[in-house]
């Protein structure tokens, strides 16, 4: 597979036969090859269907502009397709937003440096000036935007300021602050945030505190993109490890940190991969 | 190991310098010989400590009951510990609870028939007829107590006429029926339920039908001992298994039943075995 | 979905552009609703191409052996698809192998009789005369063909009698026997094995107790089409449990035993459900 | 817990009667308070006895010195144990080894530089020039030493040289070189290595191939002590992933680098603990 000939479709609409035929029939007749499809219907008989297509573009007949209006013309329309191409040559601008913790944000900036997470990390904001040395080893901008209760809304717009108009994806990486609801609807179902994880739930101060003095066996993460409510938005990605009454507290803390960074790196990687769509409150993940 | 010599000694006291050479000298001095030692302490500096030995009696120089009078007067009693000893030979007489889904019933019943189990099942109740054909081809007497909201009082005076003195625990295993307050206070420490559990957590009605709207990438299962916070007991083992949004309402509940089988077979296991001591909300256990 | 309406195409061919389309579009025309479509290639560019469809077909305009017929002569030949049909409503006829162990073949049973394996359950098979009871308790006929190293063609020959020419899947649930190669070759593809697996591989006798010696912290389990080489057939699935140094040889067959009881019913569930499609020495496996 | 009056005491003798007693009374009337006591037993009968107890000592009546001879001479001598005492504020001078591949000796190098790896890692050895600046960023000293098949002795002499006499453990976090016997044979036990694994195992070049080739369900990793069987040596610990048919080689390889920098971690913390004891070819692991 060539990357710069790899384009991704991503379609969502109401369920009813033919949409699959339509769709690689398009494809097909405009010289594009499928290499992979994937589709998810909440019901067959009149649900609501999700399909992600990725296809080479070596032979297309026609320029990407042209194409995208043509299937919006002859397909979409028909269909009621809510959709976007988008084309892996073109990396996803992303910011990466953290405190002090540095875990989350390691993992992050050592994969992409690797290769290994196709996007382009434009820089680092953080309400502390804590992580820039190690941020500025990896070759990324940091920018250290101080948020206090009273100058939330500034400390917001400065960052806005900062990432422009053209980031695709913010990601949390233990960015201990909650977003003001107009940042949250700006950039909806492109926020991804990352936190710890129980059964039962702990909600509130204290969680690894409680989850140790109530004995659980196992301890997770759940990455999400952000919504309004709180730690509540789409799930994409969930891990757990087991653990002992005899873990400490401290223990807990850190095995917990050890499956935030997996999580965390496998969900932003499925949405930069465009193998995510969000539908109501869940997230469908066509992963391999 | 010869089951008919193995004994296990159960200690919880306020931690203390000298309690392990205590409590392994006395062993030593009267013919037992230790074949596994656990321990757990909350804190060195003056917090709670447990202790599991398990040790063989064949050279034993006093009967059992000399032995534990001796035991109380110059070990226990020092260390004011709470503590008892069982034997393995003297395996619990156990009552399962079932309501209709004979899922985590039947794992109980197949691993007990093929000895995987130590326990003397006695009997199996249920507040429906359903399951009888199915508990007798274990050759387990099954009887069949209906629960009404109005008569909750006198089928659990049933229940309790018809386990007896010497029930030494109680296995719900998928009993849908809340136990009265007497009945838990009765048997404390020795009821064992199973439940479902997700991240995060649904409480209420058709938990699956929500983690499925949800979109949840793991569904487990919880087994615990049962106070008077339903569902909220001291926790003994808990499991998942992943899933994905493909999945069905109906795939989830067979994919979390099989979790449940497992889940609760083991911390049955480990109940029968001596490993676990309750800790206030919390269970402490010495598995392998 | 309705099982009666449902139906599956399961197809291989060389990869090249306008499968998709071919495929998707003759079911649309002739009335048929794609309910699920998963594909694989093994390389976009002239590699070996896997689909397959579930559709509903309740209102096609043609009868089943017309479809076929037409498929075949529209699409398949074009693509040189070597391909199949099957219909939900019509369940594999499945006999399954055992010796003495029930664990594999009680699983099954137990899955099947709650409707949760989709098979035809026509017969179990052993050598062994000794679960003969149990298997009639789920309502299965139990045939009991002694073999030894000089009789095994004459008891091959009396088990394909007794399972006349309609059985499309043998699950071997640790038969504890080498099925002769004129065997193997008739039901190529349709024989399930579930065997022990470590890593690293014990080759030979006693594994469990090699692995317990080498002191492994991992026991798995894998399912695999039977080919002439034993224990090496294409995978189906497989999975692992975690142990220690501490569990005894025979702790350890038992766990063994219950992942093979998982593996095994999960491996013969998505071959049921047509969800595999052998390639080489690989399965391909469109597992949800 | 206090680090500076931590202590560990690690044992191996002939099981028999009295030997906890022996040891835990021998540091109760000199003044230490046991903290956590793990024990096991091959056989109580005549088998191997293994033990690691920590413990407080800030209330010693005695110097280190005079303890260890005095615990020697009253109690090691007369069981015939293998014994040795660590002190946790004592670490263990560590050398890390590696080709070019990052991802294993970043991970210890993260782990190790936030607290979490209770090692001092003095040096970084690379048979390439690669990672100097990577392990420089940590503030750890990086030597070059190149290896060929005609040099390895001269090599093996000049890394010799450059740990001195006082390295207590080496581990290979890929490092591609066989270790010539005298090597080995003088860190016996003291020499950590991660290495790939698999379900079956894949023995020789290209293993992710032939696993890919094979379609194996799980891809894994193995830490284990170097012997003169090359990657045969004690397991210390082994972790899996799940993967399917439609991962490629190279999304393999990156699976399993993600193992193997977890498993590698978890071992070497458990060896800078104390926790683990060589029997023959197993290792005992007392983890948490």
């Amino acid at each position: 597979m060539h990357e710069e000939t790899t384009a991704r479709l991503l379609i969502r609409c109401p369920d009813k036969p033919g949409i699959v035929a339509a769709v690689s029939g398009f494809l097909y007749n405009h010289g594009a090859n499928i290499n992979t499809l994937d589709e998810y219907t909440t019901d067959p008989d009149g649900g609501e269907f999700f399909m992600r297509l990725e296809f080479q573009t070596p032979h297309l007949d026609l320029s990407r502009s042209v194409l995208e209006r043509s299937f919006n013309e002859t397909v979409a329309e028909r269909y009621e397709m809510d959709w976007r191409i988008s084309y892996a040559a073109k990396k996803q601008r992303t910011a990466l937003f953290v405190s002090k913790m540095d875990h989350a944000l390691v993992e992050l900036l050592w994969r992409w440096s690797r290769g290994k997470l196709p996007a382009d990390i434009v820089m680092v904001i953080s309400n502390h000036d804590r992580l820039r040395e190690t941020v500025n080893g990896f070759g990324v901008p940091f920018h250290h935007v101080p948020v206090t209760p009273e100058t939330k809304q500034e400390a917001e717009a400065e960052m806005t300021r900062l990432m422009g108009d053209d980031i695709d994806l913010m990601v949390l990486a233990r960015y201990m602050q909650i977003l003001t609801r107009p940042m949250v609807d700006k950039y909806r179902n492109r926020i991804i945030n990352i936190h710890h994880s129980f059964l039962p739930a702990f909600v509130g101060a204290n969680p690894y505190r409680r989850a140790h003095d109530r004995g659980v066996k196992l301890i997770g993460a759940t990455a999400h993109y952000v919504t309004d409510n709180l730690d509540e938005g789409p799930i994409i990605e969930q891990d757990v490890l087991r653990v002992s009454h005899a873990h400490t507290v401290s223990e807990l803390i850190e095995m917990g940190q050890n499956i935030e960074r997996h999580v965390l790196a496998r969900a932003v990687k499925w949405h930069l991969e465009d193998r995510t769509i969000v539908h109501g409150n869940k997230t469908i993940v066509f992963q391999k």
